[in-house]
């Protein structure tokens, strides 16, 4: 088994999965602020998410997804993982 | 909206993606060192990782992905999320 070497770059992944996020939060018509107070992630830690600056725990993904009605399968298939 | 109450609690979420990630890594006969070797994670971070001690990143869950030749989205769904 040959070392991986990731095929999309992280970063690339991050961005795919933050845009995600903002494309299910807006269809949702939710502010950034009300998802952060709804999965009790500090706001502006959510904005880097969103932004695909960070790179999020699987909890964190759990609860956003929870939070916007979709499963965390559903969301990273969403964003082509 | 309100605040998210986690259906399942934090620590089922994670053991039920060690357990998937366990599975499938023995499907495949690679042990725990190869598998850790081949992601570039820590032998003994991967093996709290497969105790669901672990509130792995996201990218850290797509390289094991890659590395057991299954996507992030299935490998996620597998583990009933």
């Amino acid at each position: 088994m040959q070392r991986v070497s990731v095929k999309l770059d992280d970063s690339g992944h991050l961005a795919a999965i933050g845009a995600t996020v903002r494309a299910r939060r807006q269809e949702f018509g939710v502010s950034q602020e009300a998802l952060a107070h709804a999965t009790g992630i500090d706001r502006s830690h959510m904005g880097r998410i969103e932004r695909g600056e960070r790179n999020l725990s699987i909890l964190n993904l759990i609860r956003i997804a929870d939070a916007l009605d979709i499963s965390p399968s559903r969301l990273l298939k969403a964003a082509g993982l």
